[in-house]
């Protein structure tokens, strides 16, 4: 029998990592402890499952314990882990379902813990289940299937709050989607995030912003009935609370591990936890560099997750293998826009004491006269000095999100709007006008350095 | 009165090159000659127009030779360049309409005269009018809407062929497509070439490759009646032959102007004309340089006639701007697939003698539940030595192609695909797996350098 791999967290992350290691290291014993009933979920998919887009929620699921466990990952479910001993190389187990404890030794170790959901500070809150799991979307899914909820109220409208606003007006309900930001999507410049507000509401939802929430209210049996704001009082059959997550690094913390300033687990770019030999986080527990602020981040999302989990995985068993850290690449869709971002935006340059030279344009996502032609507006943010090209963000309609992943490569890259202006990208009538969207906002981008 | 700058072709070039002129040098006479009745159309948009995704010409047409006028932009349209003498100055020219010759003078000269098709040798075929032109395009659906052609046979099986292929399907006729090649779009290497004709096939198109024509063959009365080949005679009341085009360089030519290798108007990277002071030349008919192949090139889109022709514009102005060059870049709706490549195939590569890895995966578009998934299959190219990546292509449903821009920036910056497996590309299910299929492709070609 060789070592044994302890991985903590059955999701894209330990999944991932507990994966590369069985592929590596034959004789490795692999265990995985996942709190929850479900291994290697889509948590993204939650809100198109919720708004009706699929009825199975089994298809969120990429692989179960059994297919895990059929390739030789020995995967414990509803179970968490409750302490850890660094010294001891111990974790200490709780069975959910049998409401037992034990304790399982590991060689090395694999936090992969994820995140919770942050409920706000006011009475009642505390009492929403966050739809974060496959099981709670289950939960939910029933309730809307069979009871007779017509209003539901949104706290947070960040892309996930917009999600699951749009989600519960395709299942028929109300929906007041509420802020305290002045903003809807705070991840976006305040101009391109209008767009998407306007969206929002073009569906049906309406858009409460600068609104506060004091308080989740319930009829006697328990069950929600409104929500008290600032805008009044909400009648409200659901409540979503989307008003953020924080890295669950509760255990890892307690057993001495390094917690960043992000609040996320500390790792260097091999997923390694400063000072702890062996012992490897990845996904959403743990830190991941910025290249453009150059300090270390929390970014919660399944593709980083997937990508640590993997390095993580290699280097516990003996690769070398670096993350090359994150330029905050994010999209989505939210109702008829498509939504994305990439580097920095104006914001959150200021906020850092970068200056920045900004250029927004619109234009159509096809050649004018191909059907389905629609608007789409990108703005750019690049360097004053150089012209080097920082951050972009597009909004607009079918084919325009995914267009950021070309200026996620212009800025890893460090490409100058200059050049980036005249890249010879594609053009055909049902794809773009003959100047692509990104080329004009390059050209008037470039026009403010001088260039 | 200020200088006279001649644009010689009223299409992308030179209407970008008219339009930069004239933004910059207010006291400019610019003339712009051209031969048909339009001027800066869209000939990318005919097989659309023809297909019936849109009835009225005139979406085609950018800007009128009015709205040009309006801008200060003389235009002479039915208006043809015969003759060119770079001492004198001078330009013969015929008005097409009034049967007349003239000369016009110029102190700075554009040459955008685009490029002509090129018929097969064989008896029948000069006969065939190019559908080139909005005017040609226009008589071509008059005959479709007004007579009662049920076959027609599509000669040559290019990206233009396919396009013209699929219009007439969607118009009911029966249509052959027939190439002498042993693959449609020779511009894709033989495995994804091969998803294309599939999909052809699938809308109807009897594919016949490895065909030779021998013939066209016509009724007494002049029409088209059916095309002798070496599969035997096809029933043809509609031919349309997409056998290549070539730059139309021969007035320039005559006048003593450089072409190159390509057969295109050698020029250097500010569009200068070699050896003649004050003249440019853009678009169709002018050579570009090849980033990867390091050589001349004449590759005919008008993306970069577009960008060509304003880099002419200003530096015929006392402007200094360079075109960077092409690397490939080319997008196109073909059926159900969306096909794009960058930079070198591998069959392109061998040709140059330029030593490859390549790998190929097949992918989903989105995430596997979500509504509308479909196959996507990438294929890069790389260097053995160090893994950048040379080239990449791109077949798939919608949301597939527009992709091939992150890889044109990829190529364009000499990344290497060891990096472009872990940048940080977007994800959300509408828009890809948890891997966009690029990173996944990246990873397999990495695996092949051993990176």
């Amino acid at each position: 029998m060789g070592e044994r791999l302890l991985v903590i967290g059955g999701d894209a992350a330990g999944m991932s990592a507990a994966s590369a290691a069985r592929r590596r290291e034959r004789d490795l014993e692999v265990l995985v402890l996942e709190r929850g009933p479900y291994t290697s979920y889509s948590a993204c998919g939650i809100p198109y499952y919720l708004g009706g887009l699929f009825d199975d929620s089994d298809r969120l699921i990429a692989r179960t314990p059994e297919e895990f466990r059929s390739r030789g990952i020995d995967v414990a479910i509803r179970t968490e882990a409750v302490g850890l001993d660094l010294d001891a190389r111990t974790v200490t187990v709780r069975d959910l379902a049998a409401r037992t404890q034990r304790t399982e030794g590991f060689d090395r170790l694999v936090v992969a813990t994820g995140a919770q959901a942050v409920a706000p500070p006011v009475p009642g809150a505390d009492a929403v289940e966050p739809v974060r799991t496959v099981d709670a979307a289950e939960r939910f899914a029933a309730r809307l299937r069979h009871g007779d909820a017509r209003c539901a109220v949104v706290v947070g409208a960040s892309y996930l709050g917009l999600e699951m606003a749009e989600a519960l007006v395709q299942r028929g309900l109300e929906v007041t989607l509420l802020d305290q930001a002045p903003q809807v999507m705070g991840t976006l410049d305040p101009d391109m995030a209008e767009h998407v507000r306007t969206a929002a509401e073009g569906v049906g939802i309406r858009v409460l912003l600068s609104a506060q929430v004091d308080e989740v209210l319930r009829h006697d049996d328990g069950s929600v009935r409104a929500v008290a704001t600032s805008e009044g009082e909400l009648r409200a059959d659901e409540v979503v609370l989307s008003t953020g997550v924080r890295p669950a690094v509760g255990v890892a913390q307690e057993a001495g591990l390094e917690v960043g300033e992000s609040g996320a687990l500390a790792v260097d770019d091999r997923q390694r936890c400063r000072g702890a030999d062996g012992v490897f986080a990845a996904g959403d527990c743990a830190e991941s560099h910025h290249r453009l602020l150059d300090r270390q981040v929390n970014i919660q999302l399944g593709t980083h997750a997937n990508k640590q989990g993997r390095i993580a995985g290699v280097n516990a068993t003996g690769g070398d293998d670096a993350f090359p850290g994150v330029i905050g690449t994010a999209v989505s869709k939210i109702c008829r826009y498509e939504v994305a971002r990439t580097g920095l935006t104006e914001a959150e340059a200021a906020g850092a004491g970068i200056e920045v030279v900004a250029a927004s344009i619109s234009a159509k996502t096809r050649a004018g006269y191909y059907p389905g032609a629609g608007p789409i507006s990108v703005k750019l943010v690049a360097d004053p000095a150089d012209g080097r090209l920082l951050g972009g963000q597009i909004v607009g309609v079918e084919g325009a999100a995914k267009r950021i992943d070309v200026l996620a490569v212009a800025v890893w890259t460090g490409m100058r709007v200059q050049d980036l202006e005249l890249v010879d990208l594609s053009y055909a009538p049902p794809f773009s006008g003959v100047y692509d969207p990104l080329l004009i906002a390059a050209r008037q981008t470039a026009k403010r350095i001088g260039g």
